[in-house]
């Protein structure tokens, strides 16, 4: 899939999207696609113009093209208007981007909201451009059209709803991202596998900043009354860090869910700040959305040098990469799904051993055996969640599910929420 | 009385519990007896039949009498039911119980719940026993009887309870279970001879688990509505570390207490979680009973090699030892009685200088002399009860005590509980 | 100022008072001096007789003027009672005061509220006197008079007011205290100066423990009313620590506002505890005042060696000590001044790129310039005040004050509180 996907041409709007989003919905059937026209008012923004680009390059005095948009599409600043003429170096070079600090990489640049041309370039291209004329060609087009924008949204027996957002925006480049899109497919592909869920998904595959704030704005109210917890999808293919990005203030449910999934699968990752923020948790936690999102991560956007630039390429990213990034998120889905308030049936311990559920034979040995179950008893006492008492307990949820659906079954805890 | 009860065989039911209580009424005269009849229910649990042992042994091949019940009980199985055959010795092996890794020890096994019969040796005997046919025999009855367990009901001024709990199940055993017994009856002793108390004490030597089980089934209600503070006493007659162990959440007015105490007078003491707990605090602080109940023990149970062995005999207790439990526990009820939430009755400092309570002359090295006067009319605000004031000030409270008296004596202070 | 004031005879009431005033009035000629008569009954205390002084020595066996209150005033006890006569070098030893640990130090005592009579002395020069006769000398009275002290009122917008309280009783020591009439007299003439206030300053400049208490006594509900945040301002002018003494809860407005501003000005500051008091904060945040009082110090009495002797003298404070005492207190004005609830006006981020608040260009490099601006949107959400956001965002607030302008006036911000 990110192979597939990595050489198109995206951006905020364009054919680009369109052809991300086609492919992924003949991998997800129910995606439905979106139009909002140029012109549209989100809040404190418009939806920009449509940009497509047929072609972009620059040929250099000796009549050699020296970069050119069919051989990376990062080359051309993204948004950038049509252009056609000859100029000098020193015009040109002030339309030129490059990285002096990573002199073989081309940087991603973009200018949606300005009208400007530009073209990126390896800083090592660049120190070696010979003095003269250049001609500059960009052929593309910037006219009312419409952002584009997936949306799945998948039933479970209760209204209320887990969010899963991803972006569709950024041109060739593999873990910010096209792991993300990856990563959510699959999660969505497992997700309408399941037999049972509990929440309700809203997956959500659209451009950064614009694409979730025009999506808030047609949704807001719904999603504040029925979002729980909710995950924004970045940078999960490569095979360094795992990262946890908070809410705004730190204290959701999404927060606490991240948290005891990092703990008990990756304790050494790494915790950032809000203050660290960088994607569309920027939207979906501010104020007067209040939505409980947090970031769970491998390598955090901005942490590692290839960001933004050629680098990112699929290099740096691996199967195992996106299949980490997927299975903590997996993780974190079944934790919410498995999650509830339970309440002891008996006042002080139940007698275990006559139900099988403890050793009855007592001797030095055995005493820890059944610390679990007691533990499971003592704090479920209707004012924690599962998360919470296994916090408490310091067992991930995973490995006391068994206990808890056996102490169910007898009768010994029962659940507030019925409808499991 | 260590000496004395040492060698009684205890278990949850039977004579031997019934002697033990009638040697500690001997130094208690106002001790209820109460008897609870087999079959009786308690919450989830039943009073089983009643356990008594006239003898058990097992005779080797040469028809020497290689394990013998008169010489330490603890080389029965607690509740092993009756026995007398003839066996191999690998059939024999499958009821025999020992420590590989405390070859001289003999284990401290039951079986109260689930028909069994068994001896407990050492592993060095158990190594050395010889091929050939074993006689066993155990005369042992399991009938209906009943639960037999101590009450002591000290009236205080206020309806209001400190709780005393102990185990008295345990055969011979030191300091889990001696020490617990010796220092509640001698708590006892001096809480009986006060000239005032302020609350009502209940002090309860009963069998762990279906005593406490069984004596919360009959008092539930109006131990909620008394208790404010409870201490379930084990293991405080060695010579080595002091121990807290905390309520459920850790946060009452006797976790308080405790580690007021403990902080003061042994600041190395050793925390532990409600996690590691193992006592009647699992029924005391379960969910539905929540009573205000911590640990405050000398190495806890568990913690020592020797524990549920015949290791844990006479000399790993001393009378040292026993002490430092007694005065731990002595001072909490004292901290307890004493304290008060009191309120300042003057605005602004009192002019202590005409009251004698300051130094009038003011000179740089006496600048000191007052910070305890000056802090508690400053934090006796009626926000803090005097426990709370003194963590504040980080002083023991018992040496605060005669400043707060002086201060109350000259009206600067007054109690908002009365009942004093 | 310092220059002038320092020989001047101050004491808890008398004419070395109101001449120190009375210099201070010439500056700050807004200052109200008050005369509250001996006998006045304040909550606890009694304001006591004035004292003033005309002379006193002592002359030795062979006629030499040993001590001479002309020459120092910290040679005689403050507040002693008028004697005259011969006595022997045994009976003047009694009435002698010196420290052995400072032998060139004169110390600081005094008598207020038990008749005494006695005199300072080095060390040095006490084992040096004579045997023989001594001939005492005090030429004080002790008579109905009154106390005075000094108040300014500033008003401003708000009824809101901010306490400023300094000592005006310390006789010829530099750093405790004329630094802090002195640091209090020029922020009382900056606040003067200034185009608008939004608060109303209640500034007192009285002698300490009974003055403020006579003040609180005639002001306490007014004070507890409107006052939002104060200062107890004293040794403020020596060159070492910067230092924070939080009121009785260390959980006020003036309390976040003076950690504030020492973390960013001052990050090795000193934090006291409540406990460590020693000041007026004494009176001001005692049970039933309960104002909001801090004290924000250079090194804090008691923690230098030359505290209540004569080496805390001119020498020991320096224009650039009292200047850092001085500003510190005037940024924690300014920080209550700017600081407000404010509120984001837009649902999610604002488009900041076209009101020019944010680069249009957006580059891997450019990632964090405009990091500031989305913070301070996203935690402007009417829960926190401007303090309290910029302590999450870990900004000085005056750095932070120019964008929140900007956002201000672009509309993106607005001000729950309105009068600014």
């Amino acid at each position: 899939m990110c192979v597939d996907l990595f050489p198109i041409c995206r951006s905020i709007t364009g054919n680009g999207v369109r052809q991300t989003l086609s492919y992924i919905k003949d991998l997800l059937p129910d995606l439905q696609l979106h139009e909002v026209p140029s012109g549209t008012k989100a809040f404190d923004w418009t939806v920009p113009k449509e940009w497509n680009v047929k072609d972009a390059y620059i040929i250099d005095p000796d009549g050699d093209k020296v970069v050119d948009f069919q051989k990376n599409n990062l080359h051309l600043v993204g948004y950038s208007v049509p252009v056609r003429k000859t100029i000098s170096l020193e015009e040109l070079q002030e339309h030129l981007y490059s990285l002096p600090e990573q002199s073989s990489a081309v940087p991603y640049v973009t200018s949606y909201y300005s009208p400007r041309w530009g073209f990126c370039i390896t800083h090592e291209r660049r120190k070696n451009l010979k003095p003269g004329n250049y001609h500059v060609f960009i052929d593309s087009t910037l006219t009312d059209g419409s952002l584009t924008y997936g949306e799945l949204i998948l039933p479970g027996l209760s209204d209320k709803e887990i969010l899963l957002s991803t972006y569709i925006c950024h041109p060739s480049m593999a873990n910010n991202e096209l792991s993300g899109p990856a990563v959510t497919t699959y999660l969505a592909k497992w997700l309408t596998g399941l037999d049972k869920r509990i929440f309700t998904y809203r997956i959500i595959f659209s451009p950064e900043t614009i694409g979730s704030i025009v999506y808030l704005s047609k949704n807001l109210q719904k999603m504040k009354n029925n979002i729980i917890a909710g995950f924004n999808i970045t940078c999960v293919g490569d095979n360094d860090d795992y990262s946890y990005l908070p809410s705004r203030y730190g204290n959701t449910l999404a927060d606490r869910i991240a948290l005891h999934v990092l703990t008990h699968t990756h304790p050494d990752y790494k915790r950032y700040s809000f203050l660290d923020r960088g994607g569309d948790e920027r939207q979906y936690c501010s104020p007067g959305v209040d939505l409980p999102v947090v970031s769970v991560m491998r390598t955090k956007y901005g942490q590692y040098p290839e960001y933004h630039t050629s680098l990112d390429d699929l290099n740096f990213i691996s199967p195992e990469g996106l299949l980490g990034g997927y299975y903590v998120l997996k993780k974190c889905l079944e934790c919410l799904e498995t999650n509830n308030t339970l309440i002891n049936t008996v006042t002080c311990e139940p007698q275990l051993g006559q139900r099988g559920l403890y050793k009855t034979l007592s001797m030095k040995r055995d005493q820890k055996n059944s610390k679990d179950v007691l533990n499971l008893l003592a704090y479920c006492d209707g004012s924690n969640d599962l998360i919470a008492v296994a916090d408490i307990i310091n067992r991930p949820l995973w490995e006391l599910m068994p206990l808890i659906e056996a102490l169910m079954k007898n009768n010994l805890l029962k659940a507030l929420r019925k409808n499991q």
